[in-house]
């Protein structure tokens, strides 16, 4: 999506090799009007895919995710990486390590929220090594439901996370892919 | 807001006299139609308050922010409980104590996301004992803008926070108020 790579290297700034800055407009900003495109542009690539639910993580991915479900028509389900008092023991697991920060979470979804007739399309920010999109996959397939691809904003493709996937089978939509950063540096694939 | 009465009355579950579950359309599902409907219904009673940004926490505040923000056609920034690698140390912080969990956890916003030129709506999916808007009210305090009010889904009338931010002379406008509650019974004020 070319409007997507140039407000990446217009508002974005890569910090280093592996960190990228985009929080004016995706990670603690959102720009609205922004996202309703990218919501768009998830609509169109996986058109006719019958989609009935929109899978992501809390929190950055709920913004990406509620645009494209607005497209869809369709509910957003998150899943939470703390578990909510109000959750009882019905809930999908996984656990996810994530290499930003060197730790490992455990990430939760209630039963009730998916099920064996749903079609479902994965949202999030970043496909970085895939870890996330491993653990939401892992909670889609236990529920029965089809897994039908991963729409990410943006990919870090030298983390290889896509490939990752791809092997597994996993259909990937990545809206820009870089391909190398670093310091006020970024390549697009 | 009579829809969202309804809607609690028939999706909702209160699980005792302080824990409502509504997770299947506000907490862990959201229903994106309904979501819009809120957030027409917070720009309406902001109406004629030149509101610039809306702030909120993440997760579950995010959904209804980006609903109202689609209608007043302003940007959100959400607040983190977690220092994100990608923030420097330009960010005004609070703490803040949740009474649902019995812990004090940090919030944060890049410096960067508010300005003193800002009119700031904070929105919220639910307000009990006030700590949380009482966190980004420092923020936004803080950052020098004006803190116009606080748009809240949820109200648990009881646990008093509206009192509270009011005597402080916040505008607090709820969708829904709860006046008492306790297994299997919801009255709304």
């Amino acid at each position: 999506m070319e409007a997507l790579k140039d407000k990446i290297r217009i508002e974005g700034n890569a910090l280093s090799e592996t960190i990228l800055k985009v929080d004016c407009f995706l990670n603690q900003q959102i720009d609205v009007d922004f996202m309703l495109k990218m919501g768009k542009e998830f609509a169109n690539r996986f058109e006719g895919e019958e989609i009935t639910k929109i899978v992501t993580i809390e929190a950055s991915g709920i913004a990406p995710a509620m645009a494209a479900a607005m497209e869809l028509k369709v509910p957003v389900v998150f899943a939470k990486k703390k578990k909510a008092v109000t959750m009882g023991d019905d809930v999908y697991c996984a656990s996810v390590r994530s290499f930003t920060r060197g730790t490992t979470y455990n990430i939760s979804v209630g039963k009730e929220f998916i099920n064996k007739e749903d079609r479902v399309l994965v949202i999030d920010d970043f496909l970085a090594y895939g870890n996330a999109l491993i653990g939401l996959h892992e909670i889609v397939k236990e529920s029965g439901a089809c897994f039908v691809g991963a729409g990410i904003v943006i990919e870090k493709g030298f983390q290889k996370g896509s490939d990752k996937l791809k092997e597994m089978g996993i259909r990937v939509e990545s809206l820009a892919v870089i391909e190398k950063m670093d310091k006020g540096f970024i390549k697009f694939k």
